[in-house]
């Protein structure tokens, strides 16, 4: 027996034409360098329809893939609508991979027109210009000065949309499975992996984000994604701020700490989300700042430090909100908040609290599996591998016939990251199952040890790996960046953790470097730490 | 080209288990006359269980309708649960319908089961007694001193869940458009007609009430529900709470003026909900309460009138909330909400926009069609009928093979009422269609002047009906209930118009009645009173 609803199709028109009906007056600022550009959602939807008949006049069809290289600008969610709302599929890609990634990733995908802001080129068009799938690249003028390639594809994105007569229908789409959006994933552990969002999954994504318990986005905001948009769709923050009207700030290439905490402030932004190393970069800026409107900072990607965390409480107020998510999840699968059982806490727990992942938003599952595949106990100590399912969860890659091994028999997703979860369903991720230190038989957190490690207010940033050691397995190899002008010796760092950690977890060799290398989404790159340190050695003590 | 995220059934069994998993230590209060249950989420998870095992023990079969005719109770939110969760459907019936109506009801449903509060047995019994359909009746016994028939169809509830072994296992349902519920609407208009939800509207309209900018339900709410479990769904605040993990208040059969407010005091509620004449009920009351742990009063189903919106702002600081919604629409489809536009209003004109039904939550797209069948322009002034699509809406009603007249051509609701939209998406209900009352070629709004009448302190209630008229085809003719001891005469309320509409509006007929008919569900019955107009002549005035 059916019920006799309306068939109704969970689908990104459903964003499109909400903001363009009810918040046409609220904004959408984009930063450039030295300056910033203003546009109403009303603007934004009327160059949509002239976006949308550009693509149909290049010829792109439906189902084909549209690459987009692009800061967070306006011009880009410009693409996160016309795009999908027209049944083709974006396909963000994050310029700062290696030359090799993107034209693996761009080849991949077979992107039929790539859109690429002119001041990213230089890093984009070695590794294209030789590909033979993008029939056109679109080239946004973001005032950047850097030449144009003299190549036939090369076009212009304001010459092709004052060209159009705009599509002046309602879009839609039939199916709600069909595919929206790809993504492609850091890169962390391996080669990125292509993960592919249907319109169901965006739609109900976009709900999440809305929710108070999650994100609460609401009409009052002002979002300010620095997390970047070709970064699983910025955790989803510019369709959440369509969906409800909120003002989008978008910092465009402005990207230097001096210039989004000039943005956050400016604009009195309300929410803001970037990962771990953003944060860490605008700490020492806080203090000259009037910061006042921010009512969340997500602090997601990757764990909350408690010591930075504790600089934002007692510079501004407020601390960081921890979130995990991956780009198979669409991200957002938690978001930290401390619930009725957390009150009464002091404000150090508290903190801890929200520098924790915390619970699963509604329509996702989460379960714990041990070393015997057996689900583990909700009880806050027990570790086992996260698994993950639900309707914004991944089934699996794109190129995978079947669900490879990241996927279980019965269709969760296996994160490869290691959690506790306790009885409010609490998560606390322990690892990720290739970086645990694995020392004499029994398990150290790399996370858990750079967490202590930063806690020395001398400490800039730490990342520690897992060495080869003859008797004990494997030991923990720390890489120290100390903060500029601090007096510090490895036996400072040992001695500090005394009172942190348990003894045998105290890494022998503490190496001090000027930066850790990092991903593309600015996440450690411990895999690159650990190919130096077997190819190198340690570098002197 | 399909995306690869997970298949995951939009389905009741997500609720279930989140709330059991997460929200254990919650309460659901259930009040009755003369003290009150608490129970945990936990209890009323471990019940449910128990409660699904009966269903198989009674041999319901998947999809046969399980009515119940119970007050807002522990019990009836595992029924809530156990039914849908285990693929049969929910039939909630409203005891307060007369005989022939819940005779017709249970019939046309073919309820294969029936569950009772026993306070309920003698409203209920003697229309069902001589029906074949129902196999079993479940008594509830909530204390009430009431005989119970002599059938051998009448069982315990409690005996029943003590005697089997809980289902302990994971519910599932496979198609999330399976048959979740059905309700049937208020009949104010005509005869009840039944809608029959499913499993993905079910959860997608739970999804909404949890966004910020609509009822935002979140973990710290204490959630009370006065609109009756029977109407559709208690607005669906149940199944938000269980999301969520918000404690629920229900008053059970506790459902006096006196004894509502003492619950919203003693439990501290935050969020609450009814019907217009329930809050008017209250509001002599409420100086003599605390009631400063509510953040939002909702009330819905019927317009705010004004005055009593002021009273309740200077009584205890919040106005009301309307919202606007149908058994139709799951039912919430717009909640009023300050934007930001509405910044700087006074508060009179921000209680106004609180008290009018707002703008409509994602998902649910409105339109207003004139009377030549296009569509008219959103500018808060032009009346059109209200039309609604999304799919949280009704696509036709039960036992009609296609859409009848109560559908578009292309498939959306018509709702029947009359209203307004402003260019930032606030609805105005203007009136429902059938009670425009249309004098001299133009229309008067009985909604409206009913609240003209009303702004008058003298008067208690008001009712507006159009009669013939020979010269201006209708006239509108007003009932009125004048407060108790205060000195009014038709004069007066004629007098205290001018001030507030146009002078051809003033009704030439005021009839003084001691209360205005209500249907089932709270709602001026003009039905009745149209007919006793035509029967008995207007009474002498
Ligand atoms: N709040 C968090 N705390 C700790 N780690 C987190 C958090 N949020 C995300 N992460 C880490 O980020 C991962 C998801 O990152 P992303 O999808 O961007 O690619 P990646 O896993 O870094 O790259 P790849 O899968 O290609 O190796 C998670 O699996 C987890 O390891
Ligand atoms: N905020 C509101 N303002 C004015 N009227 C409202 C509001 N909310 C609901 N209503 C009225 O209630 C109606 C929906 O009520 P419901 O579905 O309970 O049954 P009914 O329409 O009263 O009964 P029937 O359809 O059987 O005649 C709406 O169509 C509208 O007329
Ligand atoms: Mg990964
Ligand atoms: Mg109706």
């Amino acid at each position: 027996m059916y019920g006799l609803m309306q068939e109704h199709a969970l689908a990104l028109p459903l964003v499109f034409h909400r903001v363009e009906r009810y918040f046409g007056h609220k904004r959408v600022v984009t930063g450039r360098v030295g300056g910033e550009t203003t546009a109403t959602w009303a603007d934004v939807c009327a160059r949509t329809r002239r976006l949308a008949a550009v693509l149909d006049r290049l010829g792109v069809p439906g189902g084909a893939r549209v690459g987009t290289f692009g800061w967070n600008s306006q011009r880009h969610v410009e693409l996160y609508l016309a795009v999908p709302c027209t049944g083709r599929v974006l396909h963000t890609v994050n310029h700062r991979l290696f030359h090799e990634q993107i034209r693996y990733i761009v080849d991949d995908a077979a992107d039929d027109v790539l859109f690429v802001d002119r001041s990213l080129l230089p890093a984009v068009w070695p590794p294209v210009a030789s590909l033979k799938s993008p029939r056109h690249v679109v080239v946004m003028d973001d005032g950047a000065d850097v030449p144009l390639p003299d190549d036939p594809r090369i076009l212009d994105y304001e010459t092709l949309l004052a060209e159009v007569t705009p599509f002046d229908g309602e879009f839609a789409i039939a199916d709600e499975n069909a595919a929206a959006a790809l993504c492609y994933t850091s890169g962390t552990t391996g080669d990125p992996k292509g993960v592919l969002y249907s319109h169901r999954s965006m739609v109900l994504h976009t709900l999440l984000l809305l929710m108070v318990d999650t994100f609460g986005i609401r009409e009052r905001d002002v979002v300010m994604p620095i997390v970047p948009m070709f970064h699983v769709n910025a955790w989803g923050l510019p369709y959440a701020a369509m969906m409800c009207g909120a003002d989008l700030v978008l910092p465009g290439p402005a990207m230097r700490p001096a210039e989004l905490i000039s943005q956050l402030e400016r604009h009195r932004v309300t929410f803001t989300a970037a990962v771990p190393t953003v944060w860490r970069s605008l700490e020492p800026l806080l203090a000259g700042h009037d910061l006042s409107g921010l009512r969340t900072i997500i602090c997601g990607g990757g764990p909350v430090d408690d010591a930075l965390s504790r600089s934002y409480q007692q510079a501004i107020g407020i601390p960081l909100t921890n979130a995990w998510g991956m780009t198979e999840t669409s991200p957002v699968v938690t978001v930290a908040r401390p619930a009725t059982v957390h009150d009464g806490l002091d404000p150090d727990a508290r903190r801890a609290v929200i520098g924790s992942p915390g619970p699963a938003a509604p329509l996702i599952e989460l379960r714990l599996i041990g070393e015997d595949g057996s689900e583990v106990p909700w009880d806050g100590t027990t570790p086992g591998e996260l698994q993950a399912a639900g309707p914004t969860i991944a089934a699996r890659y794109v190129g995978e016939e079947r669900p490879g091994p990241a996927f279980t028999d019965d269709g969760w997703l296996r994160t490869g990251d290691v959690a506790t979860i306790d009885g409010h369903g609490y998560v606390r991720i322990v690892d990720r199952t290739k970086d645990l230190v694995k020392s004499g038989g029994e398990w150290i957190s790399s996370v858990e040890l750079e967490g202590a490690i930063m806690a020395d207010p001398r400490v800039a940033e730490a990342a520690v790996i897992g060495v080869e050691h003859p008797r004990w397995g494997e030991r923990p190899v720390a890489y120290v960046v100390p903060k500029p002008g601090a007096d510090l010796t490895p036996d400072d760092v040992r001695e500090h953790l005394i009172a942190h950690v348990a003894r045998w977890w105290i890494p022998e060799q503490v190496l001090f470097i000027p930066e850790i290398p990092k991903t593309a989404t600015g996440k450690f790159a411990k895999r690159q730490l650990r190919l130096q340190h077997r190819h190198d050695g340690p570098p002197a003590e």
